[in-house]
């Protein structure tokens, strides 16, 4: 199945300012469609920072989406940070140019143009008739960090991002976790292909275990689900 | 200025099954406390991916948090992995074991006494007379996902993490973007000391900008709000 990674480039999230809408979001969406997100970074406005963790990020993962950095001030760095990352350059793209002098006519200058300033060999994604493409670089999506905008464009390409939802079981026990390890223990060992997580709530009162099963096949879900459930009894 | 990473071990997260509560609370306290979160990280439940995540953190920040997988169930594999990523071997902890032998009684086993399996040199920080003490591997705090018991403990060491605070100015423009783009990049450049964001409210109305000007020097973020205010008109 699919992976992904969400790097978010913001100053803003690690120093409070903002609380981070995008991770949450696409927590969510990823989800639904069925792609599993195995990273979610907050990285600082550098340069190097942003080009090391996206170079990484796409090495080892299906998919990368990017929030942030990409409008048109000093600190909107995520464009050249990128093309860094792939050894490229990046240049003006005379659509993306001709987009924004159009939307902005005398008001347009070059700190506006420098949003047309892509990566050498990055694609235009124009889903859902959007009026400014996205810009993809190889696996990266890179996405505006603000969060309107953000889910306006995710969502017009997420049906790229379709895979097949996960199964899931949830089991509520007043048991202890050392009193159910070893049961969860073997559960895990028997159906390899479920993952089984343990997650105390000691906040309820009666303080209660949250254990979770998580498959994309049925037949082990439900197998192990109810092996797991007998065993809680 | 220390700077800090907080690493989630977090299938849990990751998937949705619960929002990230840990994140949003360290991002507010250490900004109260003047030590600068320089990257957030939220990866699944595998021992090599923590490792080598903590292993990086560790070298690049003066400060690291984990966040999870230090329970008694098959998930949680915190502690040998920050041990890998040490190079070193884990081992059951007296002091530790004593503790959970009390508090479990009869109900005491080795699921549970896992968590009193912790990495060679690891030191114990009892801050705050708490009946169960942090583990800390050289620079890497070791804190539960819990958000509960992440909170509790992490006030417990709070006053060792404190610096100096940042100094903030918030301006609010209705001029856009590229409009201020100069005037922003002026600034920085004049006062390399002080941080400058710019961050687009499209959902307000009017659209807004908010500018924010950060810095430990009280002279410079005075002289350099100044100058973006004056700027904006």
């Amino acid at each position: 199945m699919a992976t992904a990674a969400l790097v978010i480039i913001g100053n803003e999230i690690l120093s409070g300012k903002f609380p981070d809408e995008n991770g949450p979001f696409l927590i969510r969406r990823l989800r639904e469609l069925g792609c599993d997100l195995a990273r979610l970074v907050v990285i600082p406005d550098e340069p190097d920072v942003i080009a090391m963790e996206v170079r990484t990020c796409s090495e080892r993962f299906d998919h990368v989406f990017t929030s942030g950095g990409v409008g048109p001030t000093h600190d909107d760095l995520t464009l050249p940070s990128i093309a860094t990352a792939f050894g490229v350059a990046v240049h003006r793209h005379p659509t993306l140019e001709a987009i924004i002098r159009k939307r902005l006519g005398d008001a347009c200058n070059d700190a506006a143009l420098r949003m047309a300033e892509i990566p050498e060999g990055a694609e235009l994604w124009w889903d859902g008739e959007v009026r400014f493409p996205l810009v993809v670089m190889r696996n990266v999506a890179i996405f505006p960090g603000v969060p309107a905008l953000f889910r306006l464009k995710f969502d017009a390409v997420a049906h790229r991002y379709a895979g097949v939802p996960m199964g899931v079981e949830r089991l509520w026990t007043e048991r202890t976790e050392p009193e159910i390890a070893d049961l969860l223990s073997e559960a895990a060992a028997r159906w390899p292909d479920v993952a089984i997580g343990s997650y105390p709530r000691f906040e309820l009162s009666p303080a209660r275990v949250l254990v979770t099963l998580e498959s994309r096949d049925p037949a082990a879900l439900a197998a192990s689900a109810g092996f797991v459930q007998a065993g809680l009894g």
